[in-house]
């Protein structure tokens, strides 16, 4: 078959390589109909994630068909049409069983990382995937929902809501920020109202995004570009800060800003996937009564959301914003991440 | 009357200073007859607070008796034996209204915090002090609950309890550790057992406060000096790291302790006052799942934790090691700054 190869840094190729068997009675092989690029794609392909080695197959988003199940795989058979989640999960172990998925102990993956897909074994951007733990890693889409909406699904969606918006702990009539309105930004954004916010800010450097933010439920826009960016947020607010702010991007300076819009009592979400530490003002933030969440999703409200998409109460379809088919992978990346210029948020790659 | 007074940073004095008067209708006056010394007096006397200006009266605990009251005080009388809370709330706030007493914007301390004895208002180290706010920040002591008993109830048991152990959302069957066995480390040692806590760890440099946490609750000591406390730890775990990681100690090496030791999907509860900075490691914890946590009592379970140390389910009064008169305070003062050497947990200073 033909997949997308990881060559060291700075290196891919889209090639032939040999298809995936079954390995575990609880494997299924799923032929992949759809997939997308992510951020940490791009990441791994900077040489910044060192656990995955020349010679993977990159990607952890998929809607596919399944072609083959192991016999330990119950509830799902030949001909299922699914989307593959980010995370694998045993289902089982102690880590499952608290809805942790992220850190499932099965032994998938050895460091006891839920996310294994492009990562420690062979992903999703290829024409066909061994998924470890099918029955709980697979989910089976329902007539009516679209390729395009399903990949939305495996990864970005469930991470703005778990890790975001949960973890965030929105609650009715508060005030949200998100910080970064790229496509888990946006995740965040479309889904911040199910637990009734009163107002969501997106905050960008890009008037585009903040554009495309109202798309997703954004009340308010807010650049960041300028100096009076934040006493433009506290304007938004009774002036003592907002209850939620949400951090999408992954650097010092964003996380940095989700604690000078925090007010006292109130929640940061980190959800971006940082590559160095930051200053934690403990000596002004100690007495803030404020809670710092951040994580891996667990991917454990997929089937949640899936009824919303399905209901067309959250309008997934809109993050895809380019195709490409899988012979045209290379463009499809350099699309994807050309995104300021090119105004991609997801890029879909179909058969 | 006396009362001991802040002379600017490394000054202090037991002086004659005016009988505090009723300045509101929701005030009372209470007769302090115990008192004692935190380790934020020995920040402010530091100069570490800046906030707090020459000329005020120092201290946040007390047990008294009331000897006036305004016209709107309505739970309260003349003669009550009360525990002055280190928290003033109007009870009434949008704050107060959400249990976040720690950030009443009552208009008592402009800046909306609820920590204003001894910090923006005088203080309870006197014979006599003004209590704003009576109805909701003065706690009536039953029969057969003494003054060094109530005076623990000022503050670090909330304090632990709330901001450790609340705020660490222990659970049942958690493995807790709790990094620095002072004073308020022991209140959260004493209380993680209320939610169920499976084991208690206590680390400190000071085997002798080790001793006294078993006292307190800790199944397990740990010294925090020699290189491999930190697999002496992991050891007490099933390998994956506690559950709940207090820090109440307020510097950045015990910070860091803290985010080392949790597993995934673990809390830490900062209860130290910081001085300065921490390094966040997000380039390693955004995957990992945690919870950072932190805050200013709210003193909303005072009410409830005097009923576990009425019924003798807590043993606040072993946090008194050293008793003095008023006439004493200086020494008490010598005494509690020289605690590793002493051995003083909490000085008690009474009429």
């Amino acid at each position: 078959m033909k997949a997308l190869v990881y060559g060291g840094p700075g290196q891919k190729s889209w090639t032939d390589v040999p298809d995936p068997t079954l390995h575990s009675p609880t494997d299924a092989i799923v032929r992949v109909d759809t997939t997308t690029i992510c951020g940490t794609d791009l990441h791994i392909l900077k040489g910044d994630v060192p656990a995955v080695t020349v010679g993977r197959i990159l990607g952890h988003e998929g809607v596919g068909t399944i072609t083959e199940v192991g016999s330990a795989v119950s509830n799902l058979k030949v001909g299922d049409r699914v989307i593959i989640s980010c995370i694998k999960s045993c289902g089982h172990c102690s880590n499952c069983s608290n809805g942790l998925y992220s850190h499932c102990l099965g032994d998938e993956g050895a460091s006891g990382i839920g996310w294994v897909f492009g990562h420690l074994i062979d992903g999703t951007q290829a024409e066909f995937v061994r998924v470890p733990y099918a029955d709980n890693s697979l989910h089976k889409l329902p007539e009516g929902v679209s390729d395009d909406q399903g990949v939305m699904l495996s990864d970005i969606l469930p991470t703005g809501f778990e890790i975001g918006v949960q973890y965030g702990r929105v609650k009715p009539g508060d005030v949200v920020a998100v910080i970064g309105a790229g496509p888990v930004g946006l995740a965040a954004i479309a889904t911040a109202g199910l637990y009734g916010a009163a107002s969501i800010i997106a905050i960008d450097l890009d008037e585009n995004r903040l554009e495309r933010a109202r798309d997703f439920g954004a009340t308010d826009t807010v650049v960041s570009g300028p100096a009076d960016w934040k006493d433009r947020v506290l304007a938004l607010t009774d002036g003592a800060g907002v209850d939620v702010a949400i951090e999408a991007v992954g650097i010092p300076a964003t996380f940095t800003m989700a604690t000078e819009i925090v007010r006292p009592g109130g929640n940061i979400a980190n959800v971006g996937v940082h590559g160095q530490p930051v200053d934690l003002h403990l000596e002004t933030l100690w007495i803030q009564n404020i809670n710092i969440s951040m994580g891996l999703v667990n991917a454990n409200t997929t089937k949640m959301l899936l009824k919303l998409v399905a209901s067309k109460k959250l309008p997934a379809e809109k993050l895809a914003t380019h195709h490409f088919n899988f012979d045209q992978f290379l463009e499809a990346y350099d699309t994807f991440s050309r995104a300021a210029e090119t105004k991609a948020l997801k890029v879909v790659i179909s058969r």
